[in-house]
């Protein structure tokens, strides 16, 4: 085992100090001279034809600088993965809260009252919000010739329908599978609409001038992938467009992609001056994204002796008016829908299924919370009816080292068994499940979830006269520590502590290119690239520390700010006294000059070997590095309410390397309660299309007085051989089993199976008064 | 001759169309989210003692935050080479316009009429004026104890006096010298102080966090030089303060050093916020820094045949009440004294005196444009002495290539007499100084001038996915143009057009180190770290391009947008498809992905070789190149009225190599348009240490209406073995030998030898009245 100075360490969030105070600037706290303010107009249709817009009246408001609409913009599709989308909506609008208009004012409110006075004819059109029937022949169309738009030639939509597209997972011989097997189990889960709620709402200013150069502020978590998307909707080179990112209050997914940029370049190249655009609560609900509801059937094939042989799943991905990142979210869910075991045959279909419902996107766990819920909940129902220990069962089939994934993809760093071993000594799985108490239940579930694959990173580590290090790259720090991570590698590379780090903001002009904060992949693939660079460094300053020592460079080291050479440690200097750039010194009798220090790093992750076969979904490296997880819950279920108490939550992550367990600890809470937000109450309430609960009075995300009496972390490190320091990523998967395993747990306790998210103390009440029912009849 | 395809070609400043159209936002446009302002109170007297200061009317006046005395912050001395001053006055005021409080409110006008609120008790002291009367024992000593200031150990303050510090230049025996020569000549001559005045006024934004880390937008030359000074006053590490510079509105070295930011941060540390301080015009003139009054006595020893045997200078400079950068302005003085020529004997003294006169500091030409007007002067009267033409008088002097520089540096890519050359024959040398018409006249000087060695430099430049590039460094570009050059190189390099080279705006926290935009060196020294780290982006290009086309990278080449392959222009490949980053397009399969693309550069110029021995000034590097340049002056005297009409000016410069010859020729008539005015109409003036002119409307800067009717640049190319191209600077030379070509012009025309600079039309009035009466006697 390597000894590590810095790695490893609980060190504290090296933002936290300055969020805690107040000193950090968010994209809402800043103003730029001449800045104006924009309002979006959106649709109260679900589904209409845009007849009329009459925008006379808000135009004569004072304080209104400009309106725009569809008609005033040159008619660009625009999108993610497929250009299905106008920035204002053209000839119709596709969900209840698209964009018609924007209006531009001096103020806030201002621009809200000329909003009302926008007037929009519309005339209705057929509407379709569920998606089992959108796919139904001679469903209304959402997009009349999606075939036609202009996509990535790996997204392949069905002609003349709502799917876009089809995905699937092929692998051995499913139906010989099921003819094999003992048994067979068939189920059906779904999934509600989430809204990925962080507390900083989504902002921007954007900034264009007079020659048609962009520069915008954005609550983005991917600068240059979105640079990447203005670029295409506006059809100009990358170059011209400049995105900065300042630190995010949260994420989750909902600042992936490009949500009001494109509209607040519109309004500022309307007026020529900055315009700021922030969304209301809310707007967050209607005009920003939901997680994909799904509908997933899940068929298993198991022998006597609890082997799976076969497994077939269905899962209708319901991504609303626009794809968004849904291709690529099912993508993951096609990916996932094996589940984290070792299955010859397996046959996964997944549907991207357009509605009017609102746009879904990215969402932590990105498309993989889903079919967990469904396969995990599918597990413990098989395991029961075999009449076995679901944790024993689990342990039976789940992947190990050098078994094939479901992708063919050979597995490595698993570490499922180790995970599942922690939780059954932590969670003193088998006294508890031995000695019911009524009520009281204990359930867990595994997970495995891909990271993006291929991408792209790098980074640059320049050094300061004082041996400080400022490290430049355009991973975005949404909270989750990834600053504080990454500054670790540099300090531990150099030698210094990581107070000496200064993390630069990501800005496309000056950062270099990272494809984007998402899929659990920073301190993975970004992390590779940053100690690439920090290494790069310690390389010059070894060479400058081998010519004042005369020692040749191979023989030194750099630790506790010092060069040391290894034989003689008697001859250490400090780092200080080494020239980087100019220093002026007073009382030094000349200023003390050399070569300014800079390190550089890329990594960049398999590129033809990630790409899935379309037919089969098989790639020899799929992802880069698979996540594994495990976790438990136990609960009390008041019979009286249905209401449900969490006694405990044990989380057991494979992180290859806990680079920092004290945010690794944080990550996993958040995770948590995110997944009992999930599990227990969280739900987006539509009704024709419209959001009846657009707000956190009616919208519960858990508060402090919902977090679980008690909440473990057991971090395996088995390590990753290509990652930094053995290291893989967690943020997402911190969430993503959490539903399946209360799910599990409340059935423990209650025998009660609630097959659709989420399960609400009202389910739980009346399958109770149910059970109570059939059991007096 | 290697055949270029950016390099050496005519390109309009990247910068201007933005400049001309006001996108271009400067510090003083900049607002800051809860930004106040900051106005500093000035001394009224030249030297005095502060009994008290009555702060409480001003604290009492409504929108004001704050009010700082240097009571009120860590009394802690700093300077630029030596630590003479603090932020705000503490004890005493040594010149009348010195900071005595500075006060935070709402709005500028607030902040002013505080000013005037606070009471001010002063006692009164003796000052002194005159350099040459500051330097006699028995004279007020400006600072009690310079000895005991501390101080970079090569800067030698005369213990007890006004002198700090006395430099030195001995080469030969300088007394044997004249001893040998046939003719004797002594002369004295004396400069003005001079204004540099950039349009842009001095404006800084301070804001200190609740943690004392510091950011400041300013109007820097040199953002890390100033970092580095910061930090020495503050006594903190330079990574905790940031210093971002905005474009500049012109520089001239009034714009090197700190000069508002201190007292802007100690105002931002008092409230918190982020103050605004602009100085206004008058303030750059009192509370602003001027170009040292210098009085220079030459002797020179010549035979016969007009070979220059020995020369011996005393330079008094007169700094004011703060040393500020003068002490290495005077060593290029001293550096300079002996003239661009082969003489074996040279002595030069050089006196740094600290007077009650406003503080002298950097401005272009840096300490040599005054003993070339004393030289160059001088070179004329020997001339006519001799009966030589002052040309080739000159030519028959000038150093070459090979021979050794008074600092016993050998001479290298002189092209001196090529310039001479050039202005003998564009400027119709002989027969314009056969055919003398009265009162007119033509006249020439030659100049020398070494750059500020050593220094260090570095470079990144970063790849876009449209192939675009991105350079970022810390030279800042005041209108002279070095984006665009340093622009071209990279575009050179990469076989791009220089418009898709974007230069990020300096910024210590991002952009890598260099030391200083000053001294001409910024082509040359920042230059060679800018095409390293394109030549390092082109290496990695090339890697990807090789590995896509299967040929060795060393058989390839980028040109035109293409990577070709040497022996087949057939496979050659646009670089648009080489991946670098993630990059979605659509149509395209899969994202293009593979390792982003960044080059890095360094460039330190020589270390101990460039220090001189203090003794006797020589040093092997004195400077890492030596600029050479002749300019020649053709006059029409009013005898009525003294006025001089200039009717052409030609300058002629080695380059080494044109990087931009439009640019060059801005430059250089920028150069000549200030040479002008220091020539014939600017003096700041001083009655017992009050400027009695500070504003535009008293002191005359050249405007349009007094260009000359004719000026032409020769640019020679006598390539320097180290520059990038073989280039080398120009900033400052273009100024600093028009002040003399002129003076003999005038003299030339008139027979009138004015020696105390501005020759202003009165003195040739008076001198012309002179020779009249004296020629009627």
């Amino acid at each position: 085992m390597p000894s590590y100075s810095v790695i490893g360490k609980p060190i504290r969030n090296i933002d936290a100090l300055k969020k805690a105070t107040g000193v950090t600037l968010y994209t809402n706290d800043m103003k730029m001279p001449g800045m104006l303010y924009g309002k979006i107009l959106r649709s109260k249709y679900a589904h209409a034809r845009i007849l009329n817009i009459n925008i006379d009246k808000a135009k004569r408001l004072a304080g209104v600088k400009a309106v725009v609409t569809g008609k005033d913009i040159i008619p660009r599709r625009w999108g993610i993965l497929i250009k299905d989308k106008y920035t204002f909506a053209v000839e119709k609008v596709r969900f209840l809260g698209e964009e018609v208009a924007g209006v531009v004012a001096v103020d806030m409110d201002t621009a809200e009252e000329a909003c009302e006075l926008i007037e929009v004819y519309y005339e209705e059109l057929p509407t379709v919000f569920d998606p089992v029937a959108a796919m139904q022949e001679g469903a209304p169309l959402v997009h009349e010739r999606i075939e036609e738009y202009e996509r990535l030639g790996s997204i392949k939509p069905v002609p003349n329908s709502n799917i876009c597209p089809h995905l699937k997972l092929r692998r051995g011989d499913v139906e010989a599978g099921f003819q094999q097997a003992d048994y067979i189990f068939e189920d059906e889960f779904s999934t509600q609409p989430l809204s990925p709620s962080p507390i900083e709402p989504m902002a921007c200013i954007a900034d264009v001038d007079a020659f048609g150069n962009v520069t915008v502020w954005s609550t983005t978590q991917a600068p240059y992938e979105i640079r990447d998307f203005i670029a295409g909707a506006l059809g100009i080179p990358v170059s011209r467009i400049r995105i900065i990112a300042p630190p995010l209050g949260g994420g989750f997914g909902t600042k992936l992609g490009v949500r009001g940029e494109l509209a607040c370049i519109a309004m500022s190249q309307s007026v020529r001056r900055p315009v700021k655009l922030v969304f209301t609560r809310e707007e967050l609900f209607t005009g920003g994204i939901v997680r994909h509801p799904v509908v997933t059937k899940i068929k298993t094939g198991v022998n006597k002796d609890g082997t799976i042989v076969a497994r077939k799943c269905t899962e209708i991905y319901d991504t609303g008016a626009y794809a968004d990142y849904g291709p690529h979210v099912a993508a993951q869910g096609v990916r996932t829908g094996g589940g984290p075991y070792n299955i010859p045959n397996v046959w996964v279909d997944t549907y991207v299924v357009y509605t009017n419902n609102t746009t879904a996107g990215a969402m932590r766990g990105f498309g993989t919370t889903q079919p967990h819920w469904a396969i995990e909940s599918h597990m413990d129902i098989i395991a029961e009816k075999l009449g076995l220990d679901p944790l024993e069962f689990r342990l039976k089939n789940i992947l190990e080292e050098g078994m094939a994934c479901p992708t063919g993809q050979v597995a490595h760093a698993v570490g499922l068994k180790e995970c599942l071993q922690g939780l059954k000594e932590k969670g003193d799985w088998k006294r508890k499940k031995g000695e019911k108490k009524k009520y009281s239940g204990i359930g867990i579930a595994c997970l495995h979830k891909a990271t993006g694959t291929p991408t792209s990173s790098s980074a640059i580590v320049k050094l300061n006269q004082d041996v400080s290090a400022d490290l430049l790259m355009s991973a975005t720090d949404m909270g989750q520590g990834s600053n504080t991570v990454l500054a670790q590698m540099v300090a531990e590379e150099l030698g210094i502590p990581v107070e000496k780090v200064n993390v630069v903001l990501p800005d496309t002009n000056v950062t270099p290119h990272y494809s984007s904060t998402s899929g659990s992949r920073t301190t993975f693939v970004e992390g590779n690239a940053v100690r690439l660079a920090a290494l790069d460094a310690k390389r010059e300053l070894l060479k400058v520390a081998s010519s004042i020592l005369e020692v040749e460079a191979e023989k030194l080291e750099l630790k506790d700010g010092k060069v040391w050479v290894k034989d003689a440690p008697d001859k250490a200097i400090p780092l200080e006294i080494l020239p980087m750039g100019t220093r002026f010194t007073a009382g030094a009798k000349y200023p003390v000059i050399g070569n300014p220090i800079i390190g550089k790093g890329y990594y960049t992750t398999a590129g033809k070997e990630a790409i899935s076969d379309p037919e089969t979904g098989q790639a020899r490296k799929s992802s880069i590095f698979w996540m594994y997880a495990a976790d438990l819950a136990e609960v009390e279920i008041d019979p009286d309410t249905g209401q449900v108490k969490i006694k405990k939550i044990i989380a057991a992550h494979n992180v290859g390397k806990a680079i920092n367990p004290l945010l690794l600890e944080g990550q996993t809470e958040g995770g948590i309660l995110m997944g009992i937000g999930d599990a227990l109450y969280e739900e987006v309430v539509w009704e024709e299309g419209k959001t009846l609960n657009p707000n956190f009075g009616n919208y519960s995300i858990l508060t402090f007085m919902d977090t679980p009496e008690q909440i473990e972390s057991i971090f395996v490190e088995v390590p990753h051989r290509e990652g930094p320091y053995g290291c893989m990523g967690i943020g997402e998967v911190a969430m993503v089993a959490i539903s399946a395993a209360i799910g599990n747990a409340i059935y423990d306790a209650t025998g009660v199976r609630i097959k659709e998210l989420p399960i609400t103390s009202e389910k739980i009440f009346n399958a109770l008064r149910e059970q109570r029912e059939s059991a007096a009849r």
